[in-house]
């Protein structure tokens, strides 16, 4: 894919098909504020560089039937969403839809040379699957603050290695369509927002909840990415004055009390100390734990892993509730690895909030968590490309 | 002033003579994206509106010489904010210069016809002075959260007996003029934005310490307010799971350790206790103590009194540090009422912000005290109102 779109009005066209599907050019001209000659022209030109093709009859209106115009099939995206401790890779068409996706457990901490590496393995096999010859624009995520105008990594705190790696031209060159990068949780917000349970939503917080915890904000229907590009860094957040070492340096940092990482220790120390037949057997077993041992000895009715998901949902719940006073979303989607832990943290993040903000700002505030599981950060990785693709060069 | 812009390129116009004061047309065929007939034909519609006016030469640019183009000199806008416990009225003219300012002490607990009556009567005086014969508009501030579409103070914590006020239709009579109505942290933020330290920065917080305290959020040039308007309230937010009561019902909010309440208050728990000679002398010939008395101590160099003000810097701090990570501003103002402790306070809450949020969103972050101080509120009122006059009716 080489054309890019001419004006805005081509734009808007194309970012139309892509959130709609296929559209009759009358049903384009009742959601494009343009004339029918102007439109036409758009369209037409539209047609010309290949971006859209006229695939089908569209139901009739009354006059003649018209062909509808659709992106083109053959387009493909790829996405890519690192986590710091596994990789998604993800093929879509030019409407977002998944046609192939692989995961691999990864740790991020093995640096960008050893990841791309293994990132680029998985698009080979996604591509021998027949999906795709090329990729014509790919979307990156990664687990920390992104400088997203060009691409690149700055002072991850999880990923030593990272800091200031060209990220963006790297990955440009080894996959040969162009790339853009951002931070994971922004991803995956734009995931939920086009194809899961914030559709629809213009102002809203999704919070990631994996090893670490970071947050998407959207604004008016945008990602607000803030001044320098670190905005939603909400794991460094203090929440008790005494609290525990993070680190970071700082004490009582939200992500020394909750996320993966955190739960996991907690776990351990619970299994060790005897407070926890189940945690206590899985140690045994496996030498280590993890957040998804703690979901499921809770799932099965564990008494101390349901603690230990309420007291960090509650963490977690005093957080979000600052921001919500501080933000007044229209919703709260909580995400990320941890979702596992399901209703029981929720419920704490809830009523956290509930009790904490105002009841002006929590009347109608949604708290729910995200449909999409890990398919939300490529999903969001390839409509990050695409609204790159989908502007004009 | 009965006449509204008719299209988005007067709006444009209007707000670029209000900010910018008067333009030559060639100046203004700079500004505005606009062929020159158009702009022309836009132009002589505003002048036949009556709300703006050709006045005085421009400088020649080598042709023949123009008028400037300006807004009508006779427009005015009344600017008030109401704080807890004083109330500030201005007139100010189209290009939001303030013309009269008056302050008054009133406890805003007096509710909103007492405190109503008391703004009209200071809109009297200030017409008697000659200013103005009649108004084109008013903004409103009120200290707490505001449904902004209706003009509407909701559940406000600090002013019992406004839940529900029709402010904007009382006034909007009272005043025989159209009346907007915001909580006042984010027309202090437009007030700052418009004439004080924070031109040009498109996205900011203005932090307000006042008797509470809280938050006016800029993205993007506009005022932030969330999607039911409570956006910014910060005083609620929990900074120490164990700390003090607070009014709200919960435990270890910022407005319960510091702001203006809670400085007197701990200023006299010090006196009492023979902690400081100084605050204990003031207590004994006033028989209470306000913030600006620790203000005062603090500046003749009284111990206590900068302890005080330290320590509730970095309560503020520890606060502001998680916005910062959280929003990744482009500048962090402080303003309000207890801005008169200064540079001290100022020094605490950097101190705990480039401590605790991330380098890359405080490394080019200006932490800074407000320009205007109580103006700062009345010119973000006559702003709100111009801004909505000044668009398509």
């Amino acid at each position: 894919m080489t054309a890019r779109p001419a004006n805005a009005h081509q734009t808007r066209l194309l970012r139309l098909l892509r959130d709609g599907g296929p559209h009759s050019r009358a049903q384009l001209g009742d959601r494009i504020d343009l004339s029918r000659s102007k439109l036409a022209v758009e369209v037409d030109r539209l047609l010309e560089t290949g971006l859209v093709v006229a695939d089908g009859l569209a139901a009739s209106r009354g006059g003649r039937r018209s062909h509808n115009i659709r992106l083109a099939p053959e387009l493909r995206f790829l996405g890519v969403d690192i986590g710091a401790t596994s990789i998604d890779v993800a093929v879509t068409n030019a409407e977002l839809e998944v046609l192939g996706h692989l995961n691999h457990s990864m740790d991020v901490r093995e640096g960008p040379v050893a990841v791309f590496e293994q990132v680029l393995s998985m698009v080979g096999k996604l591509k021998a699957t027949g999906l795709t010859d090329g990729l014509d624009g790919a979307g990156i995520g990664v687990p920390g603050p992104v400088r997203f105008p060009e691409g690149v990594p700055v002072a991850p705190p999880i990923m030593p290695g990272w800091d200031g790696f060209p990220v963006r031209e790297a990955l440009s060159q080894d996959l040969g369509c162009p790339v853009m990068v951002d931070n994971d949780a922004n991803l995956m917000a734009m995931g939920e927002q086009h194809a899961g349970v914030a559709r629809s939503v213009g102002d809203f917080l999704y919070v990631k909840i994996g090893t670490g915890i970071g947050c998407g904000i959207v604004v008016g229907g945008e990602v607000h990415r803030g001044t320098t590009g670190s905005a939603g860094d909400i794991g460094h957040i203090q929440i008790d004055p005494e609290g525990r070492a993070c680190g970071c340096g700082n004490r009582g940092c939200l992500e020394a009390h909750f996320g993966g990482a955190a739960l996991a220790r907690d776990a351990e120390d619970a299994a060790r100390e005897g407070r926890s037949v189940a945690l206590a057997a899985r140690l045994e077993a496996v030498g280590t734990l993890t957040a998804a041992d703690v979901s499921a000895a809770a799932a099965a009715g564990d008494a101390m892993a349901l603690e230990l998901i309420r007291a960090g949902g509650d963490r977690v719940g005093q957080v979000i509730a600052g921001l919500v006073s501080f933000f007044n979303p229209g919703m709260v989607v909580i995400g990320g690895g941890v979702t596992g832990l399901g209703h029981t943290l929720l419920a704490s993040v809830r009523t956290q909030v509930y009790r904490r903000s105002l009841p002006l700002a929590t009347r109608n505030l949604p708290i729910v968590l995200g449909e999409l599981g890990s398919t939300a950060g490529v999903i969001g990785a390839a409509r990050l490309i695409s609204d790159h693709l989908f502007s004009p060069a």
